[in-house]
């Protein structure tokens, strides 16, 4: 079992790629909350394939029905449902990898945890189509979360081994909100252009790029979060982690903390218009898993698509000996465009989750 | 709420650095499974302090005393408890951080999230004296999941700025335990060398530093884990960020994938003596959540030790006015070598957990 | 946050009387269990509305549509969802309800807990037709706990103050399927014949009776349930009170085991045919929350329908006075029959729940 | 697994009935409530054995020692834990049943679940011993409560034939504090002295007796409790039947609702001294799941002590035969009085963790 999340609200994600339909149930909203069904759409654009030279072909509509959850178009208390019709079934490309697993894919594990029961149609619940409905749960935990003044955004830090200019999240704010609007979310766009060439250029070859994505959740109130194993790092990671190719995650200064010493690392506390700041940003917005006050910042490491078009050396199952496998059909060059959306998703189910923890 | 973690077993820990004790308990253990005291308090003495240069001159006895779930020395499928007294109180070094936050350390943000009816004295529950019964649940796991072939260990990859050799997790079998084993353990000891000198500087210097960890299973069968929210890296980061002073986590190639192609990413599958394996481990053994079989490898990212003894910039709460503070008390200038025990405690619950996952 | 139970299975239920669509996720489900729609669809039509004189005349198709969670009419190991269309929509019947709760429902109470934001037509979230998505989930869980040798049943013990015999779980085995399968499932048909004129009587002055259900759980195995608060009879009773109109649970003996001795009470261990048996079954199968081999046994009391068409007194919340009330619509002068296999349903997934917790 | 409890807070009882200690840990109860330790030993002493005639003579001190969780006797946020220390060990008294099990105790299913591995020694785990950190837990949570107005108490209603009179607890207001207070608390007492004279001469025979509790919490404040699984029924009798012998939960009117009409059982809604009240309380102050304000009342089913003097029926393990068992030791002849605390105990912790449900 998995494919549930939260505690005060609970997350419940369900489909394959080429099942009737996915979707997911979100229980615990707070009644009262007005939904605008076309910020929702226009948030699940973001993530929507075939919009560009960088994404795969394949068009699915993406539009969600709210099925449940909603009277007069505001949340009411009761769960909120939402599911979203499969369409362009193409299972005939995923013939071959019922026998051959595709190279670090799901297949193999799949099929050894299931015991050849699992639907390996387009990869199943392990279908990076699954992250269609948290788009639609974190979409709306979104629209809940700027009710209380919070607000979520995130940019492409690096494709492959181009990278973004460093962001100050001490000393800017509102910053994020500007640059995830973007249609190619970067601070600098000359290095968005030089991004961009390097996804045609490895989409030419027939081979794939991964990424770092920066996320910021900005007007985080100090004290939410808990300690030990209920620390917003603990809870963002756990979400964070739903979305397939995430291989790694950081929080403030993250792997560099590493390197540096407690004197540079350490976050002096100032005053600062009646407030308590901290004048720079290394601890992220968390301290002790609770959150500071500051921007909350996290890095996630995306794997390059592992679907490509290059013959790759694979096992054929059912001989027991190695065998060489193409993978057909239409696949991303780079999933860190259309994974922006579904890293804001995550956060925000998690940071809604932990918002809602009673508060004494 | 926070302190427990977990769905098959529940670790629910308990304590704050100057109450009368700290402690576990763990539900949901095997029944039958003998448990070897003498192991896990040599399991536990790895984490204590004061037992050499690097480390805080604190001497807790740190002798956990199991007051439930064994029967004869086996466990009997009953919550299984244990406490260890808390002997040396110091809370005088803690006054003056009741009103001064001590920068990067958890003392604002406990202030904010509980009122000011916080524990302060010594960091209270977050104290990273809490890591002592996570060792201890996390030491009685090691021992039930090497019942099953299941071997947990790590090493150190770097301080400050110095690393050690890199490893091939997919080559190698049965190094990590011996590696794991040594009072310092790295690969490369005269890097290891360095490294002590290093700590020894910051010491000296009354500043502190970071370091990098890398933890290995061996022995995982393929298909343990789930699907999205359940997924082995989930739920080891949720577990691994219970450790204080973690800022990072990364999976098999981790944020290097970033900067990979997929052709070189994608882990090959081979037929090796009947078995399916891949040739190399940048999945680090963990596909769609599951383990591969190959060994899983993850690796944290420690932050310097945020007490230092030099004067830091910080604010009164009071006073609502920027203000000086100076740490007393004894404090290690590199967490790292401590944490290691912690981290593998954490990763133990996290493996053991999902492990028993019903299978059909 | 309410809707969403169990822990090995989390079963999630969502939908409103009047919301697009009611239904379900259950996550958790082994895989490889062949589901038959046709026999779910024959469990659904037990619980249907408007099938004979003692129902509300409400028709709904009531036809779950599976959207997920098989392959190839298989369970694959991923969330099973379903949906079930929400038709017959008359909200105007339910128009006065908006100010003038009805007596003994949840509109009040709704009211209060979502501060006007709930959705009150036709009750909600709260309404008996979500009891249909529960017998969706049940359904499922009955033919999995089949392939397991379990099988559950029901019938209806009292109507009103009429009784059906007792009957006597020790003795007699395979008898719950028998009369479960009956359409008006008494052991004693004229006691049934009885029970049916007095629903008829009660409709005929626009009141409503209550009853008592008692539900057996056969082909049980010894050692499924846990200690505490994880015993068979927490997992049953918090399954169960899901079902509006419960107002009682007990097992075995129940209620009656108040006025018993202990020597009475106590059941003897009996060898037979080289298992062990109780000589009788005052524990209802389940010692220390633990199933014991006997057949589980446990009795529902369900209150007459609150929704009768005499007038009543309640009160107007926007005047803040006395007021009278008249329920329109169509409602079921004794919900009893259709609760049925609702809790059935109820036990079969805390059953379910319970048979998957990992076995050392 | 089993032995934790909640979802806001989370309650974690370990121990057995001979192993070194026993105890609970509570997480997530809020900051800032003064814990008297004298009332909590009060509430302890209610439960206390050998305390008179009708309860055994093993004489535990039970003084629990709260080892972490307060700071200056104030929650502090962190999680509450607190030990009792086993004294009085008979182990040799429990011998014969390692191989004969006891008739209705949990001797035989704890032997085949936990596959012999169990602790056997005093009913291990499945003792009624376990209950006095059930009452810790319960003791403390009836604390918090009192700081937001909500009382709790009970009373014996029956003990084997003899009923104590009626209550309405819609009429009276705080009557069930001064019943509670009683050493013996029933209304009336002659009725009382015929129970005490009832359970004595039980005592004569070498026989038990049961009876019947009932349980009244005041002051809740309507809105508390969620729908379907999280409504108070559930919750209630989740935590109510983690205390041993308990065999049915009854809510309001319970199972007498089965046998009377809806324009009977309804409770008319009036406005009084401008607040909502009901005119009568058959729905035991719980409407869908939901508090009303009015006071919820529910009974519970004690079934006589298990263990009595007589000879009984069990079989040999070993030998797979019939056995005669004689049960050595010191029991209680009706356990009721004692359990009246523990079952405020379950109640209050369900109640206090419905309570810190977020509300918006």
């Amino acid at each position: 079992m998995s494919s549930t999340y939260g505690k005060n609200i609970i997350v419940s994600i369900f489909g394959q790629s080429h099942s009737p339909a996915i979707g997911v149930s979100v229980d615990g909203l707070p009644a009262g909350i007005h939904i605008d069904t076309d910020r929702l759409q226009q948030f699940m654009d973001r993530r929507a394939p075939g919009r560009n030279e960088y994404s795969t072909a394949r068009k699915e509509a993406d539009i969600p029905e709210i099925i449940s959850g909603l009277a007069g178009g505001v949340t009411c208390g009761a769960p909120l449902a939402a599911i979203i019709r499969n369409g362009d079934h193409r299972s005939k490309d995923y013939d071959n990898i019922r026998d051959i697993p595709r190279p670090s894919h799901a297949d193999y594990t799949a099929r050894i945890k299931y015991k050849g029961f699992e639907d390996a149609s387009g990869g199943g619940h392990f279908s990076g189509r699954l992250t269609a409905p948290l788009c639609v749960a974190g979409g709306i935990c979104i629209q809940v979360l700027e009710e209380k003044g919070i607000k979520i955004g995130s940019r492409i830090m690096q494709i492959g081994s181009i990278a973004d200019r460093a962001s100050d999240s001490a000393a800017e704010t509102g910053w994020i909100s500007q640059i995830s609007s973007k249609a190619f979310p970067v601070i600098d766009d000359a290095k968005g252009a030089e991004m961009k060439q390097a996804i045609a250029d490895a989409k030419a070859q027939g081979d794939s790029l991964g990424g770092i994505i920066e996320c910021v959740i900005e007007g985080m109130p100090a004290g939410i979060g808990d300690p030990m194993f209920g620390g917003l790092e603990n809870r963002i990671s756990c979400a964070v982690f739903g979305v397939p190719a995430v291989r790694g995650i950081e929080f403030g200064a993250g792997f560099a903390a590493a390197s540096m010493k407690g004197s540079e690392h350490n976050d002096p506390f100032r005053v600062q218009e009646g407030r308590i700041v901290t004048a720079k940003n290394d601890h992220g917005g968390i301290l002790g898993g609770i959150s500071s006050g500051m921007p909350v910042v996290f890095r996630v490491a995306i794997k390059p698509t592992p679907s490509i078009a290059l013959t790759q050396e694979s096992v054929s199952m059912s001989r027991m000996e190695d065998a060489d496998l193409v993978i057909h059909g239409r696949h991303d060059p780079c999933i860190v465009p259309r994974a922006l959306p579904c890293i804001e998703a995550a956060a925000a189910i998690a940071i809604l989750d932990a918002y809602l923890e009673f508060k004494s």
